[in-house]
């Protein structure tokens, strides 16, 4: 699908790596979104921080997110934490004036109200997005029903538009049933209705 | 700690880098290891393959399991997949005669029976591990009390091992209460026991 994409409709001039997000749901009944989720699995720094910019417009456009807090997902909360990827990436994207960066978040914050957008390489977005598909299957295993817990449910959001192609494209799960198909189809009119290619591509040309 | 284990009583010969673990509880009632959690964000192939030896040294002789499973941790199972640290740590481990490699695992495996041993760089490790203690703290602010998530409690291992060096270290959780300490001296007592160390050293010169 994102091969089909990106030779059929070409990336934005000047995006380097499309990327797909994924929900993380809060615990007070928000969303944070994360990306990438696996189809950049090696990534430079400029590349992170296009995704946060990405990331900032879906975010703000689709999901209607009031300057969206951006944090970088790393192993300390400091500036210099972390593997050589996240201490280059921060300082690119400390001083950005096109999103609104809000430092280092760690694994322990995935869930919580401190940022509304999460970047990370595909690798560990695409580790984190399986654990927690791991740890519904299993409160689902255990006969936990809990209305926080059933938001991890991906059929509850059904797909992610591969963020800084030349149009709208979004895909889902592999496994997705009617409802899961459904909530893709809705979420697909918000993408169109939103025009975020168009503003990726305006905001990519500035 | 680390660096004060480092500086006194040094790295075993031969041990590119010493590392840290944590327990992961499997549904079924066993543990799994998780190697590295947070002391080597980055890492080469070489050292992921020395982490395996590493892993199935403390698994055989300290967790007491016979031929433990070790898998790498990826974001895909067929051998290719994966970002390029795990695409040639994977050929390093796949003919492996010093531990019995089963290859690639998935998040969504992190807590089924598939490996005994989960091999990472210490990034990916670390939010693993902080992101099954938000999800473990989730279950616990939800009023959920379920036996088997009752085992992601940190206070029940107490401490890791730093797995490498010339003698018995134990690190833990800078919040570590009387039950996590009691746990952290009785795990000590099994690593000496074992006589971990030495088993390492002689693995390493051989």
């Amino acid at each position: 699908m994102l091969v089909g994409a990106l030779y059929t409709i070409k990336s934005i001039t000047g995006v380097i790596r499309p990327c797909i997000t994924s929900v993380l749901p809060k615990e007070n009944g928000g969303i944070g979104l994360i990306l990438d989720v696996g189809i950049n699995a090696d990534c430079k720094p400029d590349v992170l921080n296009q995704f946060a910019s990405l990331g900032s417009l879906y975010a703000t456009h689709v999901h209607k997110l009031k300057n969206p807090r951006i944090a970088l997902l790393n192993i300390g909360e400091e500036e210099g934490k972390g593997n050589l990827l996240c201490q280059a990436a921060y300082n690119l994207m400390k001083d950005s004036e096109e999103y609104n960066f809000i430092g280092n978040i760690e694994g322990r914050d995935l869930f919580n109200d401190r940022a509304d957008v999460i970047v990370c390489d595909g690798f560990t977005g695409n580790v984190v997005l399986k654990q927690a598909e791991a740890f519904y299957a299993l409160t689902k295993k255990r006969g936990i029903t809990d209305e926080y817990f059933d938001r991890f449910n991906y059929e509850n959001y059904g797909g992610t538009p591969i963020l800084g192609v030349n149009g709208s494209v979004i895909i889902g799960h592999g496994i997705s049933n009617a409802k899961a198909i459904m909530n893709m189809i809705l979420h697909t009119a918000d993408v169109i209705d939103a025009k975020l290619s168009s503003k990726i591509k305006k905001a990519f040309q500035a």
